[in-house]
């Protein structure tokens, strides 16, 4: 394989995880819709993108494995490849997170409604906008762009807490509430993964970029 | 480096991810003595024990990366390898959920004790030996052993469903403890991540022995 064909396979290779990032992006913006709707039909659509993805992912790597195999990379070609092996994990297990999500909507939709001030869809689209902002700072090889991301999760973090605090004090004033507040209360924890995630991919993004390992240094 | 160099390579790689899971499993266990002795103070072990297990997961991706930049693998290593860079991160993610149940029981203690009828150390003995089985899979290369960890997968799956419907009828019957009963709940989900991560590692070592993708057919 000469290196053209084999700089080719990288970018290749890079594309097809920005669309693996596009799958799991849609799939915790779905699991939300649902949420919104208390519709257990748009999860449908959850569950049967979750191959999808799995597919995707089998492939990405699959095609990171030959480029390994087929052609000594070098050093910066070798952690490019294993920053997309690790980042293609992170993305398959937002797709989990998003399956999650929608198990719970689906149990919710069973329930009588209840009156919970928690704002989901918010948490929904920061999370997604931290995936999406670490992939961003992937492909353009940006670690200022990755070190958002990391601040991003503190916010994160502390919307969790605030959900947590305040379900709680619900299910204990209101009892009848209980099953529904934890379902919402997991769907929190839910997304709160996907940011878990979006850090991960960034915390790859710097230790690639960097050649340092940002992993545990830079939080 | 010559073959017999490499290949010794690849059995210190080995011998380092065996400590890796030993360091997992030992904080996982530490997690579960605090959460028994409603002890905060045994919880100091798991998080000071958590900077060990990343600085293990450091050490074993830069030894990964030193050996496929050394030499050109054969597929077969080359597998293997990319089996070690994987396994290595779900091991750093046990480790992570131990620290979140050694969070959880840090506020257990401060809460008034409350008779929940929970059996966290069998659940944290059963996630544990998955954790060892996946490893030992691993080690002695055998795909049966992984099939048995799918399997155990399915059983933690049911004690982490029978616990979050056991607590939440007790935060419906009685919410003064609904506290303590969402931090047991957390802590069951916890443990059901381990039994998560072990069952990755279980796919990545039949990935690995059959050179097929078990991950999403198996189960």
């Amino acid at each position: 394989m000469t290196r053209s064909r084999f700089q080719h396979g990288l970018d290749e290779l890079k594309e097809k995880l920005l669309r693996m990032g596009g799958l799991a992006e849609q799939a915790v913006q779905r699991g939300t819709d649902a949420y919104q709707a208390r519709d257990p039909k748009l999860c449908q659509a959850v569950f049967a993108g979750e191959a999808a993805i799995n597919t995707a992912q089998r492939e990405i790597d699959d095609m990171a494995l030959d480029l390994l195999a087929m052609q000594q990379p070098m050093a910066v070609d070798l952690r490019f490849i294993l920053a997309v092996i690790k980042i293609n994990a992170d993305l398959e297990r937002v797709g989990d997170q998003a399956v999650n999500v929608a198990e719970r909507v689906v149990c919710l939709a069973e329930l009588p409604a209840s009156e919970l001030a928690v704002d989901i869809p918010l948490m929904a689209s920061t999370v997604n906008a931290m995936v999406r902002k670490a992939l961003d700072a992937f492909i353009s090889g940006r670690p200022d762009l990755a070190e958002q991301v990391l601040g991003m999760d503190d916010t994160v973090d502390d919307m969790n807490r605030d959900t947590f605090e305040y379900l709680t004090e619900q299910m204990r004033q209101d009892p009848s509430v209980t099953r529904q507040a934890l379902n919402v209360l997991l769907i929190s924890r839910n997304l709160e993964r996907v940011a878990d995630h979006a850090t991960n991919i960034a915390e790859d993004v710097i230790f690639w970029i960097r050649g340092a390992d940002g992993r545990h240094l830079v939080r």
